[in-house]
């Protein structure tokens, strides 16, 4: 029996993960369940329609961890693919209750690293009020111990998180990156075009 | 700035946190955003009609970790939910496709316990074929080295787990218990009285 830990990384030869694989590859479908005229892709793609697609509608991820969004050029609500198969469009939503089946654009999360990942969440925005630390995978945010359902700003230091409305990792996605405006996001309105409100009470580290 | 750490628990002062309020408590409503009839729940309620509700439309989960289930006596599909609030199906339902809209019955999860959580995942049914232990929360399993989409059999020896459909912890929920049946859930049909498939691609740890 083997003991799968995130550090140290599992070894490759034990669980078959293939090092000469791309490090970032996704296979979209134009229709569910896998069907249709599909595409791989290794790099970002800013407008799926570009490339002759109406819409995605299933998805499987090869490598990495990837964020789509319901708009072109990354914009819209966001949702969150890591490595493994999404047939259709409730797979991957995280239970909205805006049913917006749609997904335009895709790109690498670059930052995704989940050894050192590292954010500090404040009360109000602008970096002001009381502040935590985080460094691990929280799905009830009151559970340890932030007493609102709200965070007023955020800056991520090291890695990339997705920050959820609901416990559990649940309802709208907001993707947070260092390496995206120095990891700076001092407003609830810069965490998404889609972002209506400061609501959270769920935050993960993105894997790769 | 405070650390938060899942171990060693938050200093109690520092968060907030009122340790003679009761383990378990839930209060759920009879309309959604909180509205309506409402009751509070510090044990299992087999059927929520024999109190006088039609169906729970949101629910404030105050202490403990609990999980809902679509019928009565702890039938169904299942809803595992952590500290917060829940204003709609939608934000506790885990994206599925099959839009129930129905909560009957909820209990505490009395083994949800972060520090010691530990299982064991076999390929086949009746814990035969490759296993693995699991003793954190992985939200690709396929990112962590299980090669395949598909779970066969499971024992839980220490806590609670979830165990979710697709990666990223969305689609059926199934918990799994060290106090259920021994910690044994050796084969799918085992998972629950909804579950249809073996496929499970995301799993964490229940917390308190």
């Amino acid at each position: 029996m083997n003991k799968l830990t995130k550090i140290p990384k599992i070894p490759p030869t034990t669980f078959g993960i293939d090092f000469t694989a791309p490090l970032f590859k996704v296979t979209v479908f134009v229709q569910e369940h896998f069907q249709g005229k599909c595409q791989e892709l290794t790099s970002e793609c800013r407008n799926i329609q570009e490339r002759g697609f109406d819409n995605i509608r299933s998805i499987r991820v090869e490598s990495g961890a990837w964020v789509g969004y319901e708009h072109h050029d990354f914009q819209g609500q966001q949702f969150v693919l890591e490595k493994g198969e999404y047939p259709h469009w409730d797979a991957y939503s995280g239970s909205l209750g805006y049913h917006v089946e749609r997904m335009m654009s895709l790109r690498p999360i670059c930052s995704a690293a989940h050894q050192s990942s590292r954010m500090v969440i404040y009360e109000k925005d602008n970096f002001l009020g009381r502040s935590v630390e985080l460094c691990d995978d929280y799905p009830s945010l009151q559970a340890m111990g932030w007493c609102e359902k709200q965070v007023g700003s955020m800056h991520v230091q090291c890695g990339a998180f997705v920050c959820c409305e609901y416990p559990g990792y649940r309802g709208q996605q907001y993707v947070m990156e260092c390496d995206k405006n120095s990891g700076d996001y001092p407003h609830w309105k810069d965490w998404g075009s889609h972002c209506q409100t400061s609501q959270i009470q769920s935050i993960r580290r993105i894997q790769h």
